[in-house]
């Protein structure tokens, strides 16, 4: 696929059409409630989306969790308030809303701006080159428009409700967690949670604990998160309810260098840079992404470790590297408390799309939460050395201070937070044989006295955060037809939702014993297969083992031998009965590849069938 | 474990306290938001934790869905009120709570009074024997008493609310599903989902279809499920979110054999049947599940197929089958549309607790989604052959019944449902070629012309429902006296969250990078394995494996050959580096025991350490 336009040699909506029909149609996933008229936003997987769902999340654990000793967590979905008091979610996860004023239909704001753009865009052809070069930098910042910018863009361009016609309110923000209420008396509220860091946050002293107080570390989460989005769509991508994986990875805040870097320093991929984003329509390089950290584009190691392991994981379970880049948040979209942010975005027929997000986000929420609580999220350390001063930062105490200094606090906490690491070593040394030190505060032009218990030595910590949400449909050959039964997928043996059809060539009772026997086998070793004993045409059966995507389907045509095809290259081996389970479970598995099967097994010809057939 | 009144030597309480903190300590699990005071009912879970469900999942995946060919599907936790409407669950999801007058705190009315009889009981030496059986008779029926009939008990003996000691409100009843609004209108509302079955009869027909129109088939889903209990107790056993595995298997009515019934028929275990409960504290007995189905106590085969599977499939998770029992429900609790229903119940040291729950339900929820939502949820044949006559069943369209016989309808329906196969083909055979029959309705005394819109010819189902909750813990020796830590956790090889530990005898650098390369081939195959590289003594290091539960430990003290010990018999035995990572893999999984690799491998004893120790 060498033209980013063009899809199976389709245009992109054709192309998702067809993909669509068939993943309906074969019940990858399927609209929930269907039977009710449905509800936007839910959808179900079935049998094969399943499938596909347990693969790529037992791939998640094993690349992540497992290779990498992290610790896993599984917290609730329904939270209480003052969670996402503290994470800042009550205040400010909103979306900004318009309602038709009189039928009261609700709309997201900047996405009746975008529609007006693009649709101005596409089918006013008298328009001036200004206007034209206006609408596509408002499509270019409509993300970061204020509700006071939106409402003004709204009333300039004379924009009314889709359908009605009627006029819109202006935008106010919704918040899109999804309320309820906690135990029997109905005064307890709660929230089903929209992300599941907050669980890994509130843990955190724990699992520094269980770590045996040592940092780095990291933890994930996989679970369902919900966002009550204003008006969903784009099919599985912006829907209700999804399934979150997230790794939170607590790192010192001076020492962001991480042990197995060079095991992807080496690795080059599509990178679009924020400088490069301000030039518009400026396509992503491909950069080494040693050279990225040691020029300074990526911030640090960890950060550049972590978009490496997403590269690897994207890659393996299928996603094309062309249709793959890295791009980093622009400093008006990265969150104030962040250091630098990378977003994996993998090209659909709905445009670049964010499937991974992955930011140094500083110890924003452990700070949160320890001022909400009161239990403090930091990671201490005893120092033996005095050169190990330049690890400590200060986490002030606000209780202690605000106590202490009432309107001065704010002055004296940042004061306190900006000394360098001598400075805050040295205060630690007088603190630990005083008790107190006296400490300058500049702004408020005068000393004052810091007490031990105002302030504490902390460590930092550094924030990776993911969301699958996107399947790995990969587009087939370009120049093939639209056929009635798409081939769009070639899924990878890992992620396949059924690994390998087994049918006998012809109905006879020997062949379909044999059938039996080698399906059994591959369930007993854990490989996910489907017997097809309809007699149907053997061409029949490998397009219909095809458009499920199973990559290897296995003819009997003996009792002691059988063909293994595999579905890209359309290869054919013959392997004995009772290796079938053991071969097909190696290659499912990447234990060994189909070229060193092929090397290993002579090839199919239509001699090495039963004599008797 | 021969005395079930006795856990590891100590009283139930001890016992469960100490497994307790010891599953906290270890993070096994971790009551959910404790940095905010926690709220009841609600429990993270730890890495250990997370690595047991995870096993337990996969388990049951290879165990249910793999093995019988089953359709998974994945349905969102936010469900459309109607749904729940149409199931019952809006009217009749409900517990009875009493309210303490004055403070507004609530409690389940039965836990009121099961309390007072229990404390009565045990603290109240003065009662009298009449008494006694009285307040055991209640606690024996608590669950089937009305809100008047507690209502009455709870005024008779004088119960108040349990701190305040304030008068108690009449029970009433509340409904227990989460509540929650759909979209940003706040007009829909919705429910989280209390048990993921709903899903499964909502895609009844795209799943039949999906099966090629065949019964029998059944449909598993895995999910989060939600229940808002009054009071949260019994730490993970009555919990307001957990995760809950269901599977529907849906047959012909007329035809519950099973083809796969043999493989459990010869199974022997605890029953304890509906009628055994009618004299009190009858122990369940032994019984073969073939005989029991040929004396009739399980009503059929596919019923007492999924018993047996059940069965296995908890054995296999490590539950002492001397503590595993299968509870028939008494006329009194099963459901007024099931023909049969059967409980796994664990004997844990809160007394015997359900853990599967296995029902024959009818046709029940297909019949009340049909009905609300206008689609047939029905399993259609063409009969080629009048002999099979016997397996039609009717399914009344009760809205065209309705506007053809408005206030007669319901008497109508029953006698449509009311008739015999015969009956029914013949009709069938008539509304075929006339489109409409004449039919006697026998309560209403004349005949009605009955159309072929009418009605239609569907086949029934039956439900399998399974709930997992309970942690596979184990009681260990019970001779052992209480130790500061509590080796309670013999976790099969397939469940245990860590499958093995690594660890140098010394700190030498050459055993520790061998103690690495055993390590890193363990994560390539997915063995989940822990590096011990502390250098305390190996006594301690074995304290702490075992304490996880770790069921294999390899102490590297040569660089060619190590020593693998067995946690349960403590065997130990040599085998070769490279072989290390195959060897706990095979066992693990299953592929080979412990006992055969004692045969093959050289015990270890002192000499078959490095020389140059």
């Amino acid at each position: 696929m060498e033209n980013n336009d063009s899809f199976n040699g389709m245009s992109k909506d054709t192309f998702r059409q067809a993909v669509v029909n068939t993943l309906e149609r074969r019940l990858f996933y399927i609209p929930s409630f269907k039977i009710y008229g449905g509800v936007a936003g839910f959808y179900d997987y079935g049998p094969p989306g399943c499938a596909i769902k347990s693969n790529v999340l037992a791939f998640w654990r094993q690349h992540f969790v497992l290779e990498e000793d992290m610790l896993e967590v599984d917290c609730p979905c329904i939270t209480p308030e003052v969670v996402f008091k503290a994470s800042g979610h009550v205040d400010k996860f909103t979306d900004l809303m318009v309602k038709d004023e009189k039928t009261g239909t609700c709309f997201r704001a900047d996405h009746l701006l975008e529609n007006h753009c693009n649709d101005t865009l596409e089918k006013d052809l008298s328009i001036s080159s200004e206007k034209a070069a206006e609408l596509k930098h408002i499509l270019s910042v409509v993300g970061d428009l204020s509700a006071e910018q939106l409402g003004a863009k709204i009333k300039e361009y004379g924009i009314v409700a889709p359908d009605t016609k009627n006029p819109l309110s202006d935008p106010y923000p919704f918040n899109l967690m999804f309320a309820t209420s906690i135990g029997p008396t109905g005064m307890s509220s709660g929230y089903m949670r929209p992300e599941t860091a907050q669980g890994i946050f509130a843990n955190f002293k724990d699992l520094y604990y269980y770590n045996g107080n040592k940092l780095p570390f990291a933890a994930a989460q996989i679970g369902q998160a919900f966002r009550n989005e204003i008006s969903p769509r784009q099919g599985l991508l912006r829907v209700r309810e999804f399934t979150l994986a997230e790794i939170e990875h607590f790192v010192d805040p001076d020492d962001k260098s991480h042990p197995k870097y060079s095991e992807v320093s080496d690795l080059e991929f599509l990178m679009l840079t924020s400088v490069d984003q301000e030039t518009p329509d400026k396509a992503a390089k491909r950069l080494c992404l040693g050279d990225a950290v040691s020029e300074g584009i990526v911030n640090n190691q960890t950060l550049a470790y972590f978009i490496g392991r997403v590269y690897l994981f994207l890659t393996r379970l299928g996603i094309d590297e062309k249709r793959l880049r890295f791009r980093q948040h622009r400093p008006k979209e990265i969150a104030h408390y962040a250091a630098d942010c990378w977003d994996a975005e993998i090209d659909s027929s709905y445009g670049w799309i964010e499937c991974v997000g992955i930011a140094d986000r500083s110890a924003y929420d452990l700070r949160a939460h320890t001022d909400k609580s009161g239990v403090a999220l930091v990671a201490q350390e005893k120092f033996a050395e005095p050169k190990e001063v330049e690890k400590l930062v200060i986490t002030p105490n606000k209780k202690e201070l605000g106590l202490a200094f009432k309107g001065d606090q704010k002055l004296v906490t940042e004061s306190l937070e900006a000394m360098n690491g001598k400075e805050a070593m040295e205060m630690k040394a007088t603190l630990e044989s005083n008790g107190e030190v006296d400490f300058e505060v500049c702004k408020l032009q005068k000393m004052v006295t810091i007490k031990k218990n105002m302030l504490s030595i902390s460590k930092d910590k550094k924030r990776e955060h993911q969301n699958i949400y996107t399947l790995p449909s990969k587009a087939g050959s370009p120049s093939k037809a639209v056929n009635e039964q798409l081939n769009v997928f070639r899924f990878p043996p890992l992620v396949a939702p059924i690994k390998c059809t087994v049918f006998p060539l012809v109905q006879k009772e020997q062949y379909e014993e044999v059938a039996k026997r080698i399906s059994r086998a591959l369930t007993a070793v854990g490989i996910s297969n489907k017997k097809d004993v309809t007699g149907t045409s053997i061409g029949k059966r490998y397009a219909r083992t095809d458009e499920l995507g199973v990559p290897f389907a296995v003819t009997v045509d003996s009792t002691t031998s059988v063909t293994i095809r595999e579905r890209d290259s359309r290869d054919q081996i013959r392997v004995n009965v009772d290796e079938v389970a053991t071969v097909v479970k190696d290659v499912s598995e990447g234990r060994t590849t189909w070229a060193d099967i092929l090397q290993r097994y002579p090839a199919h010809t239509s001699a090495s069938a039963d004599a008797d057939e």
